[in-house]
């Protein structure tokens, strides 16, 4: 099927989302059936805006400079679209710009879009392919080994919690206690991922709060005392999706802007509370970091199998269009635990849309504050590897389309 | 003079300090007169409370990794030395283990130790010799150009900024002003740094706050919404140490904002008071992230003409010791702008003691939200090259050393 194809980004950034882009618009431009490559600014909201640039025109070595731009070169979004209007709105532009391929990067909302218009096409008569890439830092995306995104966030922030974790190795007389707050509403694959720092019972982290264990002050306490009892001082990972025994979240923020556009209560005070928590109740000093964004964005230091699979999801997805594939999303698919192998699949969107991945109960060790062997097996192949974005004058360089919009 | 060396570290650690260790051990070990090669634990507590261990008794593989290792592999301390039985203690040490060679790797506080034990010993007749060692990513010490630290500490945070400042201009539609906190209790040097990050109008940081332009709300308030207006987001740079014009620091702010769950004025609250002050008075999405002192031991990304300059301010102590130089600091000096060239030379411990180096008034621009070509001129050589730790299964690896007491 001749026709142009649109690729979009939605939601949270990543370090490799735009290794995810890059896949699709290299593959893309290797197929006749593809006439224009075009891309919607700002996710969704392009389309419904019928903000669309042609990415025909931008350089080749800044399509190439994808791979080591974090976040998202296309524009991102939170809209979520809900209503019929907005759905037909979309196909309506779509068939005015003849475009017959859609793919769309993101998580589940992202993949409920393109099921739903995907659907509608269908419905409408509207020959066309809707195939989505997977895109979250969280890991929590069903039907899928693992989520492009998800390898660089861990490996970048283990990498401050070992650093941080030197920090108050050296300077537990004053600053005894450190807390760092990791990303996660509602799963702890990120605050898990920082296990991956501790090769040592020495090293950081030595206590890890995850969304999915109640937070019990009591034995939070006495852990804590263990640990300073012990070797003297206590790092802390917590999840800022931790949750207390009645399902509240410990840190939820009040005011007028602490709902986001879904409605979701927007988090970020967990290591604050903590530190209090620490300095309150056991008495020694406490410091906390909070790398919000920053976490999610560093390219410097991202993971090269993160970034190769994001990549290679991409490239899949334009593939498997040209073969006639619709209404599914890409999966990555472990083929091999030792060595690590890694293949691609493909699932229902519609069943990607509903679908959550929980971090595993057999994974979390009996004292709910650490992780167990098993997810460092799962883990560490997906930290492998660097990549090295070009440096000029000791500082990353990025690319920034030109968006020559149509 | 024959005898024992020791060497400390103090106050806040850096990603290089460990570097100016290597710097000391190495040359040390170079020298006949030297004998026991010792380190105190936890700077000058170790010597006080007499947990010295002995250097010679490490792996020299161990001593080369200081290099890649960051924080303070001695041990550090914020003990501030004021009692003369707390001198006179140190050199009671110093004689029972025939310590001839002090090198105190830190900044004012610890000069001010070395200069005053160092007076001590002439008055007691004791042969010895004190000779300091610059350390501090905050940048404020006199007689040097800078300080071993400062370059890795803007390097990282530069490029946490520009990687921030990408999720940002992805996400602007939803998280439209993004406020990092830098730190600096009373300098802006290393928030100053993060404009390193910013070659095009584009790029973030969009606003610096420093602690030397007191904060006017309303002119404040004015400069985000020009950004707003020009390019619909901003990410902004708040020192922790800036402060309103009645000389409080702006963390300090009273009313709605400023409790914390247990009722406490919040501290380090800088970014977060940013961040709330925009969404209340300015009506947009703002987040914010603490980086902490994971800004101050970021190893992985460290600047190597920094790790280099602090090797070899460390190798200098003990070539100038051994060469009969004592009461002094080695000094960073700028043979050479353009070409960047570094040589070392010595200022009396008293003066650096009591001086304090402050952000040029002329390197910030008119309107108090940035800074001028001649900071970048100044700043840029300082953050060439990328220090390489050994990475091993994803993530890098750092020394431990064994510490055999003495």
């Amino acid at each position: 099927m001749k026709g142009n194809c649109i690729v979009a980004q939605s939601g949270g950034p990543t370090a490799v989302i735009n290794a995810s882009v890059c896949g699709v618009i290299q593959e893309a431009m290797r197929h006749s059936e593809i006439e224009g490559v075009y891309a919607a600014h700002n996710g969704i909201l392009g389309v419904l805006n019928e903000e669309i640039f042609d990415l025909r025109r931008e350089n080749p070595e800044t399509i190439e400079g994808l791979k080591t731009t974090p976040a998202a070169a296309l524009g991102s979004c939170r809209y979520k679209v809900r209503k019929q209007e907005d759905f037909e709105k979309i196909l309506k532009v779509f068939r005015k710009h003849n475009i017959r391929y859609f793919f769309y990067i993101g998580g589940n909302d992202s993949m409920d879009t393109a099921d739903k218009v995907n659907k509608l096409a269908v419905e409408k008569g509207y020959e066309f392919r809707a195939v989505g890439v997977p895109k979250t830092i969280d890991n929590d995306l069903a039907f899928t080994d693992h989520t492009p995104g998800y390898g660089s966030v861990i490996k970048y922030l283990a990498t401050m919690v070992m650093e941080a974790g030197r920090d108050t190795e050296a300077l537990y007389t004053a600053d005894t206690v450190n807390v760092i707050e990791a990303m996660g509403r509602n799963a702890g694959w990120i605050a898990a991922g920082t296990a991956l720092a501790r090769r040592d019972e020495e090293d950081a982290p030595h206590i890890i709060l995850l969304p999915e264990v109640p937070f019990d002050i009591e034995r939070f306490k006495d852990k804590v005392k263990y640990y300073l009892n012990k070797i003297k001082r206590c790092v802390i990972v917590v999840s800022e999706g931790t949750k207390n025994p009645d399902g509240s979240y410990i840190a939820e923020q009040k005011g007028e802007f602490a709902k986001d556009a879904f409605g979701h209560t927007q988090l970020g005070g967990a290591a604050n509370y903590i530190k209090e928590l620490v300095e309150h109740d056991i008495k020694v000093k406490a410091r906390f970091a909070i790398p919000s964004t920053i976490q999610r964005n560093g390219i410097h230091f991202a993971s090269k199998t993160d970034s190769e699979e994001a990549y290679t999801a991409g490239r899949k997805a334009v593939e498997h269009a040209v073969n006639g594939v619709t209404g599914k999303m890409v999966t990555l698919v472990r083929a091999s635990g030792k060595p690590y192998k890694c293949t691609t699949g493909l699932a229902e969107l519609s069943s990607v849309a509903n679908g959550e991945k929980y971090f595993p109960e057999e994974w979390i060790t009996d004292d709910g504050f650490f992780v167990t062997e098993d997810f460092f097996n799962y883990a560490v192949p997906l930290i492998q590897g660097e990549v090295k974005p070009v440096i000029k004058n000791g500082l990353p360089c990025f690319i920034r389309f030109k968006k020559h919009f149509i």
